[in-house]
């Protein structure tokens, strides 16, 4: 099985209605097709904030429309930061016919003073977002994998592998524009809208 | 001794060179000057984030010339909290001619979900700011009170008096704003610019 046919199974092991599940006009499965639209990734972090703009057409492989890691070196004091990140976002929103945004929560990390950066990080990021009226949804790591490689222990290997097979994207990409485009492809293949 | 005698006591205080310091042309304590212009504090939470924005000229006493608690219900998710914070720091920004942005460091909370929120509130908060390439500082609750209060462990409800006094503002300060306010004039009293 090829990309393209894994993406089709996937799209249309959804759409269609499970065995138990009646199908008649008006059934509720049939509601349960694939997101359609744009969705912009977000995976956010002070130093290194990966973005993925991805765009969903119904039958067909999404598409990876631009990614971009906001590097901002140590040199730069945090604010200095903070402001990059909020301006990536909105720049990628203003660029681009967005429908929602997603992002990967954070479930664990060492000490308060991490949580508050990390926090400081998301909290640049979503309030672009949500100064535009975007919807934010936020995703476990978990369910990410799941939603993606279809198994929650996957490696980060294996998730931007199948992140770059799914999108059938030629170049390699970065690490936390992988984990972005990750969240977004969960976003969609898990969407009940 | 009334509001404006200590006011004025703590700019003399501090302008006047200290007893063992040199006091000629050009010695170093010449240059410690209080901070003059617009500082905007900021007490960032999610659902209560104070603002203040205050002006400092030489030899006046400070003078309010806006405050604000951003109120977010918590029907409102917290996507749109951040948008909120993020907005009104803007528009504090944008309608005033603000120098620096000072904000109270968090130092201990109950666990990493309250750090994250808080994180991110704050992120919302200094994007803003940043943004606008305003300079940014952050004091450690301990020393706002040693500057306002003149005691590091000054109850809140002797930090807000102080500051009102300072103030000398008639009406009474909401608890976030009195906590705005102070960090403010602890950014003001202590500049070292």
């Amino acid at each position: 099985m090829n990309v393209r046919q894994m993406w089709k199974a996937k799209i249309e092991g959804r759409a269609r209605p499970s065995a138990s599940a009646p199908d008649g006009p008006g059934a509720f499965t049939l509601k349960r097709t694939p997101f359609v639209g744009q969705v912009l990734g977000i995976d956010p972090s002070l130093r290194g904030t990966g973005l993925a703009l991805i765009e969903f057409m119904p039958g067909r492989q999404p598409v990876l429309l631009r990614c971009q890691t906001v590097k901002v070196a140590a040199k730069h004091p945090m604010p200095y930061a903070l402001g990059e990140i909020n301006r990536a976002v909105a720049d990628f929103l203003d660029g681009a016919a967005v429908f929602h945004v997603a992002l990967e929560q954070t479930i664990f990390v060492q000490n308060f003073q991490t949580a508050q950066i990390l926090g400081a990080a998301r909290g640049a990021a979503i309030a672009a977002a949500a100064l535009r009226e975007l919807p934010v949804f936020e995703y476990a790591p978990l369910r990410v994998k799941q939603a993606v490689v279809g198994a929650g222990r996957a490696s980060k290997e294996q998730m931007a592998r199948t992140v770059m097979a799914m999108l059938g994207h030629g170049r390699r990409l970065a690490p936390d524009e992988a984990d972005a485009a990750g969240v977004a492809l969960c976003h969609a293949l898990t969407w009940r809208g």
